[in-house]
């Protein structure tokens, strides 16, 4: 595997770091940094090199993946100092993230400038997913670069989906992948709600809709997470999946998209916050509807999530 | 099989002639019944008797099933000469429609008050599901008759819910089942015009949650449907969807449940009959979203569905 | 006086009561029913008399006057022995109440038949204004007996408006105009809400709006309730307008009209009773809106309203 | 008047011109800036002094007002070359845009950083009110500074409401009230079209209320405009109508208020755009709920306004 081709990663995270580690173990030398230093200890253990700063996990030609928390800690990256010019000639910034298409589309244009390229990657799945190299990967932008990613993104995904030469595009689908999933936890909840008002336990519908109408994971595991009112700890974080739902509306707003739905599963989220329940899984957006419906929460699961 | 138990069936629609045939076939001597004579004729070539009136399909201690477009053709066959008296004492009346529970808490009392008994079976699957016996059932009401409506219902089905003793239970959770059918195809319909702004064709879309996220019939069949635009010949005609929505919403007021996106789907529906779409498929709630955000529609696709 | 025609009066509730003591006020001989008896004394004491059923309020080609709390209440008197052929030939039935335009239509229809008139006469104002002869009264009907209802209600208001021949048009007028209020109660709760989340007292909003931008009764009153957050005693009863709100909707629904503004304060009236709030002013819809948003009830007004 | 003090002004727009005009007769000194040159002749002419750079319109201790289509022509004026220098110490910037409140706090620091004060003074009214001198102004940020604000603004308006110490508090009472409006069309909106469909000229029902529940301006007006679909041209157009709903939603976003109504008129304003309807006054928000309701545009009133 000496062959390998060598691959700069930066944001070794809940995420960043399984994907680095499935990309060390397919034989790539790596080169990780991460704001909070030390996070990549096992890895630097394990073989890889850790950089002072993000432009030293690039090389003319080569390729670095980011994966950030947020389109500005994105565009810190991107512009901390030599990282763009590192990279230049030919090399390959491949983003991971989960940022606005916007974003990707004005980062795009910035490598070009500098003689690189910019290939937007966003991923669906958690954590466990990425360790498993089960990911789903989006991809957009530049069509030569998009082919190397492709090559690469196969050691930590089960599938690959190219969306085409716009840098945004990728972005757009995945911020719709999360969109759907949130309508799809809204609409069990009042279904749930619904049920539950005349006399039928949540955790029977939910049973009942993952084995027929919907047997597939996002509601059969939602379904019983809504169903049981178990949202601590957080899978993925009601701020983050605000964040997410506020990128959806923006793009919507600035593509002139009218969507209710995403109007609602935001207002959730708000309320989520505004009762204070930063801590929860986003899935406690569902409480919303049960709290209009006058229920209050079930007195057991809570603080019983292991 | 010539010891199989004597079936009535009343309603032998889209959904209720391949349900008949199912039980036919099953080996049980059926009567039938349809408001349109003649619609029963194949069923009567094959062996099955045609009766005079909704009443003569049922016998003392014997079993009746019905399968009806609405609450009022239900109470209406009810309600009609005999039809109770002859299932007294001790007989079934199997009630496959989808109804509002409140119909089917009155009539299950107005059952018991003559002697006989009410189960709320309604079905989820579309007619070739219901040709190949593979429909999905929830069942409630008096547990003795539940039990023997299950043993019925095996040869018409792939999945029995029992959902207990209140006969509106079963009629509870049809209506979120297709609350939650209508909630996903909204959800779609603005996820793909979303990305449909941002240049990315609405069939990638539908592909990629198809494949990924939501790896179930109803978004990868829904998904194809509402991204091609092919909503004739109508499934389930969107009269219908408005019903079942008008019916989600009126027990969510009679239970005091607020559903926001009952309400938008239902504005969806009223909509597409506003616009003139009596004769296409519910998932044509889908244009709404598309037309809110100036999109129209697609040249093609219309009238060329087969 | 003594030649004032002589008038029925059927409902003396909150309303009724005040609406009938103008016209005996005006000169006119009256004859009251109400369903509680005794609720007329006091105008029987002062020169009316009191029927034994609401038949013998009329009298062939006389007016009755019906003031009654919702559709069902009014389909029974009309429904009442003897009602509709005491009125015939030539009497009117003039019906004050808040029900739907249907139920009008279908009444007029009844009258007709039986050789007397229905004109809709639904009421803008609260008893105060009864009292003060001060309403505005929408009517619709037959134009010839609406003329005869004209002359007649000058006593019992401000102003009236004229809305054609169709028996309902006047019913439809009168629930937008319990629609705007509700909408600008709801808009007023998510705007002081805003507000109160950016640290202004939502007293000094209601009081600046109410002085600039809308200067009429509605937002003076219902502002300074929400902006105090005074909701008892109710004016006008949370499920007294939730009432209202259904009957919209189900104009609505019947129309092919969708109203999400509707939709939503119909839904924060089901959460209004669902949090146990049935004695509220309607205007605790209002509550709605901060709740989503974290904010909890004010610890003083609530009890302190006289 | 010769001691009258002397005044910088900063944008001469629609609203701007009438404002500088009827300050500079009331007595003051006023020099004068505007991004396109030549928009000061008139005042000039009058007058007044034009400035070269926006910086000169200021002196130290003195006064500056700016009038400014949004927060980032108003960032740009703030932060253009010797802008805050000339100001200090002790100069006030009286900000009469409508901005969020975030941009208002965010200035008022960085004034205060260098030795001047920051007003939020925003002001309800259109053109015409301005030239009359009868807009209607919030006012707040530190109270010193404010108090010589209010001496100047009473020349241009008809009432002040000062909201206290916090810069952004004028802002978010500015943008409700324009949420205030917005939603009283949506809700006229909803009324008319139902009333439409059931025979009713919209005309009529905004006559009726604009006599009755909501006998003021708004309702009056816009209630005529949106009756009559009357939309260009346009007295406040709507991109500018989108503008401040989304500085509402951002603000309601920071401060997690959930504001469904908000929301709603967003995306009416949003199809609008998609519709291609830019130049339409933003009451063409109100074409929403009629297309909803199948109901095609009026032929005539389009292009007729004049």
């Amino acid at each position: 595997m000496a062959d390998q081709e060598a691959i700069g990663f930066v944001g070794l995270g809940r995420m960043g770091e399984p994907i680095a580690w499935n990309l060390l173990r397919a034989g790539h030398p790596l080169t990780v940094w991460n704001r909070t230093r030390g996070k990549g200890a096992a890895l630097v253990a394990a073989g890889a090199r850790e950089a002072w700063d993000p432009a030293e996990t690039g090389s003319a030609g080569g390729i670095v993946f980011t994966m950030l928390s947020d389109d500005r800690a994105l565009e810190q990256v991107v512009g901390s100092r030599g990282f763009l010019e590192r990279l230049a000639p030919g090399g390959i910034h491949v983003s991971l993230s989960t940022v606005s298409p916007e974003t990707s589309r004005r980062l795009a244009e910035r490598h070009a400038g500098e003689g690189s390229a910019y290939v937007a990657a966003p991923v669906f799945g958690r954590p466990e997913a990425a360790a498993a190299g089960k990911l789903w990967v989006c991809l957009s932008g530049e069509a030569t670069a998009r082919g190397r990613a492709v090559a690469l993104l196969r050691a930590v995904s089960q599938g690959l989906f190219e969306l085409g030469d716009d840098p945004g595009a990728a972005n757009v689908a995945k911020l719709c992948g999360n969109f759907l999933i949130a309508a799809a936890m809204e609409a069990m909840s009042e279904a749930f709600t619904l049920g539950e008002k005349n006399g039928i336990d949540p955790k029977t519908l939910a049973d009942l809709f993952g084995q027929t109408l919907f047997a597939c994971p996002i509601y059969q595991n939602y379904g019983k997470t809504i169903a049981e009112g178990r949202f601590t700890p957080a899978g993925f974080a009601l701020p983050l999946g605000l964040k997410d739902m506020s990128l959806v509306l923006a793009t919507a707003t600035s593509s002139k998209t009218p969507m209710p739905v995403a109007n609602l599963v935001r207002d959730r989220l708000l309320t989520g916050i505004a009762r204070g329940r930063e801590d929860h899984d986003w899935s406690a957006l569902s409480l919303g509807a049960r709290e209009e419906a006058g229920l209050t929460r079930r007195p057991e699961p809570e603080g019983t999530g292991s």
